[in-house]
């Protein structure tokens, strides 16, 4: 296909009208969804949580990536810890609660009683010898690695990861004038939908379907003002502009809190949409941060918790629940107008006669997260043979 | 095995007690399954619905054929259309009510707002440029063929299938006496069924069963009076004696309405039963019409909706009703105990002991409906070794 | 690896601390699944039912063995018979009720009314004509091998079984003085439990978990007083002491009933734990029996139906109804507690990083049992390779 370079708003668009989008098999086969499972979800860092759900030693939260629960844990000199939760004995899952506190300092299995140090060494196998075919040592749990950013907790299940800073280099220093870890939760909703992994970065990456999906958003925003700072890589976003001074993505158009921290300048205007690949979207406003956090469970079923970031002051100002509140209205009002179509399309690429799509130039981003995906799997690219 | 001709009421049987039944995992094995959506489902004439479901252009009706939905619809010339339900920009599902209209005389994707007439051709495609990859001509909504018989309204999701006249051709000029296509539905009832498409078709195709299952019906009708008029082919069928003068298949045993139109003579006293291969089975009494309309979704799952037509006036008029009602009561009793039975053959043919078993001479029909499914598929005859 | 003895109350442990256990995918794959039905459920002797469940001609009780119905069901001439639920004409189920009575001393088809004798044989096919591919001789339902051993009925599907005095070669003769075959069930509780069907098995033959996992079953018996006299082979067992005098395994220690029939001795302070390989689960008591019968119906669901055998004078006694309710309550206790943690080594055992664990010498039975299962499939051992 004949490939050119259109011009919007001073960006390149690096595809034109036609390109084509993934045969639909990419959203349904086990096969594609298992190969995913393994060298994307096994392999790239993956958001976990916020450092502040697990503040004091001892502390916990399970993570679930596909068929694996990492329990996400601080141990005793204050570092975080990714353990796979499965003792080394027998297998067991150590722990069932999806968050909580070790109260003994220890992880202990429910089954046999292994002892654990929440650094994942094993401290005591009741009863056992060593030395004929068991080693303490070797019985340690495996450990997933970890990555502070801005108070976000990654990590990687991959035995040798790729550095943090590759995957995430258009991350880095970006934002920082939010000084996001200061930040904590002040809402969490989480929805269950029925559609694949893909299909809700997809959707966060363009704002060709505002006008007819999002009435509110499409007033709040011109859908036309979307701009690209990263096109390439796992990290991809850019920004839409909020003409509305003092204003926000919010029910009534006004900013939710005062400007977070050091935002300054054009950044009170923006709105920043960064997909964080391969299951993390961030979405800095001046006055909050929204993220969400992707768990793919099948090929057409996933979790989507999704957080809401104010400043702590904020949060704990009575007068000022009325601005969280519409923040969230209207995000959650959005992202269900998001989901239906997304489902849907999960629906429609089912059928045989869907071979592929035809991208327009405003949806180039998600082009390119398609190589980002192919490129994952080792995959040729399924070009259209038209 | 030995084949000869046995006489019934002067006759042929062909097929001796004792024919081969088609072995257990025809009804069970998902690759038997896959292998049937493609080679029956995805090739022959399928019922879709009745044309006076959609009487008004834009009026619309989704098909769901395996995991193809298809919209029936109404175009503004007149003509019947049967679209599959999924865009052509990334692959949504364009329409997701089951029954409606669309108001614009257009079909609107809810994603990005592609737009298409109802004759499939796409006529907007917001923002995007021609020239470089994209067509809008080459982007109009894959079509099935259509064809209208007696006012049911067929569809066949093949590119070049077969003609409607050869498939059914056994139907042709059938039952004209009954001006079918002047004819209403009265009622409709849907039922969710734990068993292979198949195993619907076979049951309604013997009588062998009705002395144990059906004690109404075999006041009303003799078991023993079955007649086939078509023995071979995706059309097979005949009648069963109603030796009660005026009477039909009802509660009470009374017609539920006069004869229709010219139904005369020897039909005064039948019922036919007509299966038409892969999901239809028609049922014309003297007085009214029922149909099946069976709907594969798992190997072992279906759906199968009913439908009693009668004449309008006989619909529009109040003091018919008790004997609409006796008919469908008639039915659905009587399908209730059909479902029963086949719901219980499916458990059983899951058995690994059950090689095959042995027909009847009186369901040679069965017989001939295996070896029209096993050449559809290409199969060889997985005739018995014993 | 290494293999030594290791002494335990003059016992030699077969296994070093450290012998490796299955890999996690013998808890979860389908294909293993598969093969373990083909190549244990359906080639063993499986515990079926009590004889007593089906005490007069015409009495019978489904029994499923993964996707097999087997009609357990006593002849006119009263002898046991285990009918494949298939009706040889075409595949049906014969019979939907799990438990009832053949009131005409006969089986008929529900669909065309074939009917066969209690012993299987084909006696009427309405209106089919032997000679020309039909033979009734050849219609009998499939049969399983019966063998009664102290009033358990145990089947097997093999059409050329080893004998039961083979697989079963540790159990003839033991248990003579409890006369299990003169007691009756006094209770049944069926427990649906999300876990592969070794891992109860497993469960059920070391109490290295106990002090964890039962405290009060911990304060009866004491944990190390574990003794096996069995260790390998299909039946495998021993027995833990009961240092109270007169006690037993119930809510209080004291015992449910007075000692059974000729239990006498050493068998007074003892419980026997003996597992049956594939499906079984067997525990006499001094005063009562209580054996658990293990149905999978898939890799990680099974049923598993726990009943108590007393003295049919214990049951008729109203005074006695205290003491078995006291023996029930404390192993339904121990049940649940026993079913979490297989419940959570099911889960845990789905991670990749799990590759295999490490028995302690305390688990020897259960590698052992490993052995067993790895034999029956034919499977070299997947020992570890660290």
């Amino acid at each position: 296909m004949e490939q050119r370079q259109f011009k919007k708003r001073g960006v390149d668009y690096p595809i034109v009208d036609g390109a084509p989008t993934l045969p639909g098999y990419y959203y349904h086969s086990p096969d594609i969804y298992r190969e995913e499972v393994e060298k994307i979800f096994y392999k790239f860092w993956l958001l976990a949580c916020r450092e502040e759900e697990i503040p004091e030693p001892g502390d916990y939260k399970l993570i679930q990536v596909a068929d694996e629960s990492i329990i996400v844990v601080r141990d005793k000199s204050n570092t975080i810890r990714a353990l796979f939760n499965v003792c080394s004995h027998r297998g067991t899952q150590l722990c069932a609660e999806p968050k909580g506190h070790f109260n003994s300092k220890t992880i202990q299995c429910p089954y046999h009683a292994w002892t654990y140090a929440l650094d994942g060494r094993l401290i005591a196998a009741p009863l056992m010898q060593e030395g004929h075919g068991f080693e303490k040592s070797k019985c340690s749990l495996p450990q997933a690695h970890v990555h502070n950013w801005e108070g976000f907790i990654f990590i990687n299940l991959d035995e040798s990861p790729v550095p943090f800073e590759v995957q995430m280099e258009a991350l880095i220093g970006k934002f920082a004038d939010w000084k996001i870890s200061e930040l904590r939760i002040a809402r969490h909703i989480r929805y269950e939908l029925n559609c694949n992994w893909k299909l809700i970065l997809q959707n966060y990456q363009e704002c060709y379907h505002c006008p007819g999906v999002h009435p509110l958003l499409s007033k709040l925003t011109p859908v036309d003002s979307a701009q690209h700072d990263v096109s390439k890589g796992a990290v991809i976003g850019g920004f839409m502009d909020l003409p509305r001074k003092g204003g926000s993505m919010t029910m009534t158009g006004e900013a939710a809190a005062p400007p977070i921290c050091n935002v300054h300048g054009d950044d009170l205007q923006r709105v920043y949409y960064y997909s964080v690949f391969p299951n993390m979207l961030l979405t800095p406003h001046p006055d909050f941060v929204m993220y969400h956090h992707i768990i793919p469970l099948e090929p057409g079923k996933i979790i989507n918790d999704c957080y809401w970031l104010f400043r702590p002051e904020v949060i704990n100002d009575p007068s000022a629940q009325g601005g969280i509140n519409s923040a969230v209205e209207f995000w959650d009002l959005t992202n269900r107008q998001d989901w239906q179509v997304c489902e849907q399309m999960q629906i429609g690429t089912k059928s045989r006669r869907f071979k592929h799509g035809y991208y327009s130039g405003r949806e180039d981003i998600l082009y390119q997260l398609d190589r980002e995906v192919l490129k994952a799997l080792g995959h040729p690219d399924p070009q259209a043979q038209d």
